[in-house]
């Protein structure tokens, strides 16, 4: 470790200014500086407590704003720069705290007048984090422990329709997708402890059909109930989770924020599968918000052990390279050994199926993913336990390398589900 | 109370669909629907869980997408279009839980292939969600009690510079400021519990300066210091700023949560004020995110009791016809007498001086707000006790209808802010 810690931000902007004042601006008003100098701000604070613009790479310019309230400098060329600036922060001005470094690397700045677009791409900290932050519990090895799956995805499905059914017909749906061999299976994010499906209930429902199918089979189906809430009643929920023999709990990452996520990583007994739903609105804009990268990179820290990162051919707007961008960086340690790299499982889902498999490990190079699909395990026309097989099926072709057209010739749950899902 | 309650959300959206079949794919796929219409969404479990769509009030088309990643329909007629668009959830989906109206109203949305635009705008909320969160403690009357500052805003400022200051430095200026007659002081969102600075040595440096400068003159200065942290972390500090006669705590509400701000809530027993960094996030793009007034009123529900809305003319991209709508929007009560309104004191800063004091009380039409300076206070020529003054001064002319230049034909310290200030 340095003895002179520093965080690390890389941003992508878009101005009418000279990118290097550009940088300045961002830098100064995220550390020392206010919009006039003022008379506190002496030389030795600034060189103790400012932030430093480390590296400006300029990108090609754009014809027009992406995002309205921009200025332009008095005497302005008419051309409006892009670049990728890296700023750097000494640890000591707010100590490892996952809440203030948001404030820091992604408070006032986007709001700045000086830019037209501003996102944050990616974040790299100082190990001091590591020893505030637990980082993922279970992880890719931990998962695969608890599941008993290996050197393949654990093929996972989420509960359909979203919300409405009630913990018995829940936990029907749940004993047809375990007696077809799925893996995990997900509460929808919008289902959580409405009065109809009460959180305790469903699980207790739930969980019976799984312990039942376990004693049976010998095969422990991860299932992750959705127990987004308040701090309290994510503790009684995950208790309850724990008490019924469960695996895995699934929570809202931006619905309850990252000190939450602390208490509940520290409290936790199983897994946590962390859902980015609402991540849209900081991700979808390329000039606003921050990059799925950075924002992972928090919740990695403070404890996730699986989170989404939308799937190839997705349904949703996103590009397969974002995906994949997504998907490497949770493999990705975050820290040197021999210190936690914070990996944590990356979750493919929307939309996909057997034919997603070879392009999915092409792009991860490795297995270690929950794979889920819906249409392509309860839509098989030899029932869901073919429609899973076919799955593992396009998941051993892919790792051999072998093109699934010629692997469905000796397997026809694949055959079958290529034909469903189109050639 | 309708027997049947329901959550009501209105968004801008943008879309090369049909705006009543892109409104319906919001509503699908924020409640029962998915992609595909499976098995168990039978019509009885529609009527009672689906969202509906309220209204659809049509909008100017756009030439091009204001986000890349949307889809276009078959035959589509080549025009994108706008609407306002209402939709509405039964309360029973989720139940009054802040966390999970997060995930419905604000969830995977933004991500729907069908917009190149959406964005929330607005929340109505049944009464329920009343019996769960508090709303605002103190609110405007508190914070005027405890202030003793009545018919005219509590005049502020920021410490600067935002970090590297230690707490005898802090205490220095916050004296200077006492002194000269602020009602209001407030860390800036940098700084919180840095190594140089730490909170506990801070608070109590400072109100060292405002309990010895309370007993000399009997007025209580409001100083918010920065509590964001860890959620055990900010109750300690709490409860030392209350040990030390503090009056108000601040927290950046984006940094910790919705869960978090409940557990500070109800622990609290002075004013919450809320630091809105990063909304700029959220909120920039005309196209994506969610409103001020929608994101405010999930604090307001969980308890803050004042709120930054920018200012007039600020240095920040943000339109005055935003900042007001703020303004007023915190102003205006949430529920119905007798329930609580939740009204939470509106924060004017970024760049504000006597200049806009007029302005700002013709457009919000009261005086129940902070209006925080820095260089219209620091800056002033006559010192930092004649700066208030000015500030006084000028918000007298505004509530009297005075114009400026004519009340500063008979206030000195007025006249030289304003020559300060430009004409």
């Amino acid at each position: 470790m340095s003895t002179h810690p520093r965080i690390c931000a890389r941003y992508f902007i878009e101005t009418a200014f000279p990118p290097e004042q550009a940088a300045e601006t961002m830098a100064g008003e995220q550390s020392t500086g206010t919009f006039l100098r003022v008379p506190g701000e002496t030389q030795a604070l600034r060189e103790r407590f400012a932030a430093q613009v480390e590296l400006i790479a300029e990108g090609e310019p754009v014809a027009a704003p992406s995002l309205p309230g921009a200025g332009t400098p008095k005497n302005w060329d008419g051309v409006r720069r892009t670049a990728e600036v890296t700023l750097s922060w000494p640890l000591e001005n707010i100590g490892p705290s996952l809440p203030n470094l948001l404030s820091t690397v992604a408070g006032n700045l986007s709001e700045l007048k000086a830019f037209s677009g501003l996102k944050l791409l990616d974040l790299e900290l100082p190990a001091e984090f590591l020893s505030r932050y637990r980082g993922p519990q279970f992880g890719v090895s931990g998962t695969r422990a608890l599941s008993g799956v290996y050197e393949r995805p654990l093929i996972g499905t989420i509960i359909k329709p979203s919300i409405g059914m009630d913990p018995q017909a829940t936990a029907a749906q749940v004993r047809v997708l375990a007696e077809a061999g799925i893996d995990f299976i997900k509460d929808d994010e919008l289902q959580t402890d409405g009065a109809h499906c009460s959180f305790m209930a469903r699980v207790s429902a739930v969980m019976h059909v799984l312990r039942e199918f376990a004693e049976r089979t010998g095969k422990n189906v991860m299932y992750a109930p959705n127990l987004t809430g308040e701090i309290d009643e994510m503790l009684r929920r995950h208790d309850h989770v724990v008490a019924e023999g469960g695996l895995c709990v699934m929570v809202s990452m931006n619905s309850i924020g990252l000190p939450a996520m602390k208490v509940l990583r520290a409290h936790s007994q199983v897994p946590i599968h962390g859902h980015r739903n609402g991540w849209g609105m900081l991700g979808r804009s390329p000039a606003l918000g921050m990059s799925f990268v950075a924002f992972s990179k928090l919740w990695r820290l403070a404890g996730i052990d699986h989170t989404h990162v939308n799937g190839l051919r997705n349904k949703f707007c996103e590009s397969d390279e974002s995906v994949i961008a997504s998907a490497r960086s949770c493999l990705t340690p975050m820290f040197p050994e021999p210190l936690s790299g914070c990996e944590v499982m990356p979750v493919f889902s929307s939309g996909q199926s057997a034919r997603q498999a070879p392009d999915t490990y092409k792009a991860l190079g490795c297995t270690d993913l929950i794979y889920a699909c819906g249409g392509g395990i309860m839509g098989h026309p030899g029932g869901p336990a073919a429609g899973v097989c076919s799955l593992q099926q396009a998941w051993q072709a892919a790792v051999k390398g072998i093109p699934l057209a010629e692997f469905a010739s000796r397997h026809q749950e694949l055959a079958q589900a290529l034909e469903l899902f189109g050639a």
